[in-house]
């Protein structure tokens, strides 16, 4: 069967003053339309039933997540203990889907990005879905790179293996760290580079699989949670082996040393929404270039992204800034310099002021 | 006997989103003492006891203002039905004074400047207000200018008539409107001009008279309003009167025309705070120039002024920009446009938004 694995893990600090410990990213409605989890899980409509969805999210989010999704039976929503990478996180997905079921397919998905186009999405999924189905193997889902990002890894193609109505699948030939900006307009010219999104597609037991082999530390401790799943100590053993358990990433620790590994190139639109900038194309726009939402206005200002999840906040005379505002903080700085907002957030740690963390 | 008229009808929008309709300069406590108009009042100290002192404001703070004075009687705190410029203002003050004192001394204050040195400001009252009570005539006090300033009005110093210890009582040469930079500077290096800060000494009984002669209508619309004050309609009388009295101020409708004008040269630190830059100066200020007040925070960050009234504010990467922060209303402008906070009250205004106006 097909499940999906959410990954919300993820305890950002790149959208303060919005998003704060109790409040990451993903629960975040940043987009005035629900939070992005709920979209993740939205988006799946049709392809994969909430019994079969699943979110691995943090002990601090875990009761928000079941909220936010009420039709996914509660016991498929696990904490972490503390974050220990993503190899760790699927892993531990790969125990509980598969304690159900033998032959589960999941894909895995990041539950803080935007993508447009769910139609298209779906299909993307399936397609990946039924070749790891068939044939085993890790696959990669690759966004079709729009621009020479430095932001983001890249997945190199390597010759074709499969092809399914539009989709085609190939080998993956490197994951490649992000590169500089010379790097990346070679890698857009080259036509054989795509974006990694950390979208997968795996069965649950090819991923554990690879993980004995190359992980067998990480292995063996999810093995003895997984083991004791049912049991009156399961809690207890996860909150003792879990944080032991070396952190790695899927792409890093599972990926590059993987003896099968695919990449899907896909083209729906799909956005990391990795700073406040990046939110911009997601929200309505005036005529001068400002983007926002909430109760904003800009008189003789261009080009500013303008958030306000209550007060008014109004802006004069300024160009290029990011503006935030929320009851009790508020955040102002250049866009180009929008990446650094985690300085803030050490420096409000510094002075003490948590209460607004 | 010396009494103080302090004038706090401004309903100022310069400092929005601190001051609002019900909330206006002259009561916020924008340097973290206390409101304006209070500091205005203590500054008083020793000099005017509390039952002469007068305080001429609006319904929508009379109020607020007993509240902020609790010594002054309640009924020297006096109501405009509408503001109607300050001729109206300074002449309902002098009935109100004259009917219980027909000797009465007026010192005529602004309620929401910023003067330091309080002795040295005691001193100057005192003064001017033995020059017209000993000789009448209409007294302007004249700051010292410290730079060209093109932001205020300018009193032209004339002969010198008379001299107590330190203090120096001139012929008022002329009033000068807000001249451009070039005129300013000559102002200044001439050594014949003063900043005119709207403060004024003069018996009541010489204040009506040169009323009388020169504004009749409002003399007689006074009058009447005068005569009914200890009688039963005596607020109908106002509500009725006061909206249809001429609307001029002190300079242009009395002062400019009067058979005797003084100015009197004054060397007190003063400010009228007339926009957001201007609290710079009586701001806490970090080693990278920016000043502020209320939980704020700058990173790389320089010469901005940052004030909340609750707000966390952390600003990072930007320079010469005015930020406030309120928990219902945020600003953002950059200090050499920050005279024009008004277009932003007028813009939410047109928006609707009168719940923070």
């Amino acid at each position: 069967m097909l499940h999906a694995v959410i990954m919300a893990g993820g305890s950002g600090t790149r959208f303060w003053p919005a998003s704060r410990r109790d409040r990451p990213k993903q629960l975040l409605d940043l987009i005035s339309v629900a939070p992005l989890l709920r979209l993740t899980y939205d988006r799946l409509d049709g392809l994969v039933p909430p019994e079969q969805v699943w979110v691995i999210t943090t002990e601090t989010t875990a009761e928000a997540c079941r909220r936010i999704l009420p039709e996914v039976p509660a016991g498929n929503i696990l904490a972490e203990p503390v974050g220990r990478n993503t190899a760790a996180c699927v892993g531990l997905a790969a125990h509980a889907v598969g304690a159900g079921d033998d032959d589960a397919v999941c894909i895995v998905l990041p539950a803080d990005h935007l993508i447009g186009d769910d139609e298209n999405f779906r299909s993307a999924m399936a397609a990946g879905a039924d070749l790891v189905a068939r044939e085993g193997g890790l696959l990669s889902f690759g966004i079709q790179p729009t621009r020479p990002e430095t932001g983001y890894g890249y997945l190199e193609v390597g010759r074709e293996h499969a092809r399914d109505g539009r989709w085609t699948v190939h080998q993956l030939q490197a994951f490649v760290e992000k590169p500089d900006v010379h790097r990346a307009e070679g890698y857009i010219s080259s036509g054989r580079f795509l974006w990694n999104a950390g979208i997968f597609a795996w069965r649950g037991r090819d991923l554990l699989t690879e993980m004995e082999r190359q992980l067998p530390e990480l292995s063996a401790g999810l093995e003895r949670i997984g083991q004791a799943r049912s049991s009156a100590d399961a809690d207890a053993i996860l909150a003792e082996v879990y944080p032991t358990l070396p952190a790695t990433s899927v792409d890093v620790g599972i990926m590059e040393g993987a003896r099968q590994c695919w990449v899907m190139p896909v083209d729906f639109p799909w956005s990391d929404v990795g700073s406040w900038p990046s939110l911009a194309d997601e929200l309505p726009t005036d005529d001068r270039g400002n983007a926002g939402r909430g109760r904003i206005t800009a008189l003789d200002a261009a080009d500013n992204v303008l958030v306000s999840t209550g007060p008014v906040l109004a802006v004069m005379g300024v160009d290029n800034l990011v503006v935030v505002a929320t009851p009790d903080a508020v955040l102002v700085v250049p866009k180009d310099q929008a990446q650094r907002v985690k300085d803030v957030v050490d420096r409000l740690h510094d002075l003490g002021w948590e209460d607004v963390l």
